[in-house]
């Protein structure tokens, strides 16, 4: 496939534009007898939509979704599973402005020299909106992870300059405020900070940390289909994402060996580590200990502050683009971070068991 | 395939292991016709042997390779190409007092985990001799990208805590030193550095920065198999990396919109951006700039400091390595960090010849 | 992928049963700036509806289908392409009474098996509807190798015991009857014979004959990926497919060699043979010659005749079929060889632009 | 990859020529804990290998392989497997009349379309040496297979216009004969046709019968990857392979539908068809009867007889092949035919592991 599949076994294809009749995914090897609980599509979805506080968009998209194929009676039959969500509150003409520009730090250019053929509205399909079709995808690979226990949580860490303290100390697992950061406080700034890009016409990037507890040990492979290699592939193919880290990532790189080196000791029997500067996996493959990673998230390209830039025809103009963006996608970006892990999980968990005799 | 493949068209399967036969690689989907220049092979190959300097391990290995197949009168013939290199100074004695040991932050555990069973000597498959095929393999890919005028440089940017100051004046392509760092005054303290390690029977890490030039636009994918993605996937399946950026990165994350986005401008005619905070690709795609990003790599795992951990049969136990291991993978991952990158530009070449009617 | 993918880099997958919501398919890999005629998408589906004429089943279903996304102003994008059809006039009634069935022949008991669940209305995944999807892609396949001047046509060879003549005279390239076998007084037989099975209750299979014309050479690979091998599972994978030949396919095997070799000789200068038992294809790879192959049909396996069968308890009952079906489904596959056909060589066009450097 | 890839978990890439260095196999997928027999190996490189008897070519080639890489005390540890057979007795001198010809319905005249380059020597990787390293995999296949109780069992059915009778009485299981045929007074006919056509510089053709016993049910998928599906690619990427025909095969196209239906029963509780003109396969899924199919292979295509053909030129000329080679390739052909089946059956045995929650 060409580009718009991911995973080997639990795989998925995405398919549709922001501006098209609607966005969709096929999710081709869903293990059958899954029970397939709406609310927590519904759910993930919801957190990932536009227009759903005062620090995004204004655009409103209600994410009603149809599963089109793949279940019987609640439960996933084993056949590909297609989902797909219509398009709606879609203003074209708002992008009418932006039909012979190329946008600093978008698609626009690429795409032109890529394909020969654009559609401008909205960025086609290198929109944030084809992101939805993962977050359903994801949500049904989670729910195949709960059946095996394990779990999968997102957070904001960092905002443009602002980052939870070192020392704090929170509940990671807690209801989510609207900037998803677990540290209260912390959160408090970020949102002020949010609010303060947006009425500069300007915007923020940040990180997103991740963190899967009770993944069995085994998952992975010690070549190139290292755990950390898939997951750093799945983030890295969202949208505005420029980093990866697994463990002591960067940091980890000013220690020296005899610190880094997380020691073995065993609790209640079980082998664990007394550090996790490893992340969870070792030689490619998972550990059992939490999976730890953070995803560097740039400024949204789109702002409204006038820029400098070319149009099609390689003439300089000046932009200021009026269409109805976020000020930080970083917020929103935390269940698609989400779904990416879950469908790396689930893939691994299912090629495990092809792994003995 | 099962995890030793990387590629789509542009393909490569390795195997081996560092104390058995020896190890190899089939490069399946290298275009016929190029002349594959032995020399360019095994110069790479020595850019990534062990033993070269005075601050690598003292473990010698001649890289003698062989091409078993896919070349007739020193040409690819379309046909499988298989490089094969012949393990020699293998000491498996050296690993003996290994074999019941849970190394901390090796692959012991995992392995015995995944699979049920494990050559303990030297690492078996998750041993870095494994980086050899694949360096041999991006060998070939930089061949045929340089009939693409396309050209890639990687160079060490960080060792422990040692970096190149941002306002240094270096040439990247200038001779390479025992380190691998470009800007003298700063490869003469890393050296330092690791010598100092290499005493205290203790490891450092740091960072691999690779610029990919002269790279055609419209390579990569608008969703999944983004370019940055494919890479980020690359550099994270080489031994010891936990983390990767590209462009702006991780730093990135702290500047505004308007900061951040890159000016587009043309020279010479030629779309251009002012800035490269996009690292030479856009929604996924490349844009003609140079493709800038950075490898994070943690301390070598193996030091003969003492550590604590355990054994198979959960027991703790004291360890004190006694093989011949490097204090600094780094200088020896910027062959490997090139290879990676080549094979992943050398594939996407070739996708993108399928993209247009 | 799983099971419902086909193709590399022209790729599909299909989702969707008989008596869900619709069938659809995702084409991702058809290249950019290709003009999509929707009403060759229509002609081709109307080819394979039931319901089309008085030897196929009474059931009728209109296919309205919907681009869901990957064109923009008529022409495809380089997106993923998603059509989905509808489903109309179904009547899962009509199925109740086979809810515990294993019908003979049918998919009924190896689905149980393999998934542990089933739909059993319309057979599910594994109705023939599921080729409408493949029908609406081939004809976008075909489609762009129009742009290529190529022509695949498929056509009835065989029914029951009804056969072409050996020396008959025919225009393979005329309308199409209802039997679509282009000899017109077989063409009769054949239909006279399908309404006898049809008022006995019973079913009839046979062979359709398919010839791709003005291939060019090089197509296909020397070893697994030889272009037989790849029609052979294309074929083999269509519902109610036994068997599959080339060239001289099984007959071939009662030649000697000095009978069977295709003498080579030139034509306006180009390459030709003498004799196609080559079929057009040699050592895997095509020749200019016509691609020539054969696909056998079983009989339907819904008859309305009383049967001896199990039902789900293992009890031994009687069944006899009262849905509508087709007694024979040979015409209606006409256009699904064609479709899998042109699949199958717009991938290996594809491809073979990555051969050379 | 490309084209030299098969299987999707437990899958091959093959290598090497028949005048280079050798050929080899790397097996990535095969499950951990697996003795490896090296005996078995042998066994059926010794069934495939040539100069085996007075039927067979005159070129020896002594099959001495090496395993290179994956197994540790004589077990699969879960890393590729490569096995390497170096060439010997290679009498390229042979081939320096064939430089310049392109001999009839071999791959030198599409090679020379596809790749532009062409190693004329024994027909490069269009040669039937590769089928050596295909064997070798295949072999572990069946080790495996073997610890499912799975058994795969292939014979000659027809050489030349030579057909076992439909009534013969014989063990499939015995020992084989030179032809393979275990009828043995159609094996004596056989031999002697064979022998005929030797003295005559001619060629024969036939069918190979495979049979696959005690497979579980539930393998294989209702679309695109059907069990038959599979094995038909594998059957016909056999070099000389012109068709394939699962069950009733093209024989099952005259039937009625209420003659071919297989009707359910139960035997010890299990549940069986009284016929199986299925083939042991149900809409593309295991039904665990035998897997029954049959492949046809041309008469071989090198003859010493004189023909007339062109050279590179496209100058029309002489040939008289004059290198060794077999009068009929099926008996050497059976051991590839169960190698083949051996993978696809291993590689669903794996797949299928994925298929419920």
């Amino acid at each position: 496939m060409s580009g718009n599949v991911f995973g080997k076994i639990f795989s998925i294809v995405t398919f549709g534009e922001s501006h098209g009749k609607g966005i969709g995914v096929v999710i081709d090897g869903c293990p059958a007898g899954l029970n397939i609980d709406t609310k927590a599509i519904q759910k993930d979805l919801d957190r990932r939509k536009p227009g759903q506080s005062k620090i995004s968009t204004e655009r409103k998209e209600d994410e009603d979704f149809s599963i089109l194929s793949g279940t019987y009676e609640g439960q996933s039959t084993g056949a590909p599973i297609c989902i797909f969500i219509a398009n709606k509150d879609q203003r074209s003409k708002d992008y009418d402005h932006l039909k012979d520009v190329l946008r600093p730090s978008h698609a626009d250019y690429t795409y032109m020299e890529k394909y020969g053929i654009r559609d401008h509205r909205g960025g086609g399909r290198s929109s944030a909106r084809e992101t939805a079709a993962r977050v359903a995808a994801g949500a049904i690979a989670k729910l195949f992870l709960q059946t095996q226990g394990i779990d999968i949580k997102a957070f904001v860490q960092q905002i443009g300059t602002i980052t939870i303290p070192k020392d704090a100390n929170y509940d990671m697992n807690q209801d989510e405020n609207i900037v998803r950061c677990p540290d209260e406080s912390t959160a408090q700034k970020m949102i002020e900070s949010i609010e303060h890009a947006k009425q500069e016409g300007d915007s923020l990037g940040g990180v997103i940390q991740c963190q899967i507890n009770d993944c069995p040990t085994g998952l992975g492979n010690p070549v190139f289909d290292r755990l950390e290699a898939e997951l750093a592939k799945a983030m890295l193919s969202i949208n505005a994402s420029k980093g990866f880290e697994v463990g002591s990532g960067f940091e980890g790189t000013t220690m020296m060996g005899s610190e880094h080196n997380d020691e073995f000791k065993t609790i209640d029997g079980k082998v664990r580590t007394k550090t996790n500067h490893s992340g969870g996996v070792q030689g490619g493959i998972s550990n059992g200990m939490p999976i730890v990673f953070n995803v560097a998230f740039k400024p949204t390209s789109t702002i409204s502050k006038k820029q400098r830039t070319l149009d099609k025809n390689k003439e300089a103009i000046d932009l200021s683009a009026t269409g109805r963006h976020d000020p930080c996608v970083v917020p929103r970006a935390v269940p698609i971070v989400e779904a990416m892990a879950a469908l790396v999980i689930a893939d691994h968990l299912l090629l495990q068991r092809a792994t003995k005799v």
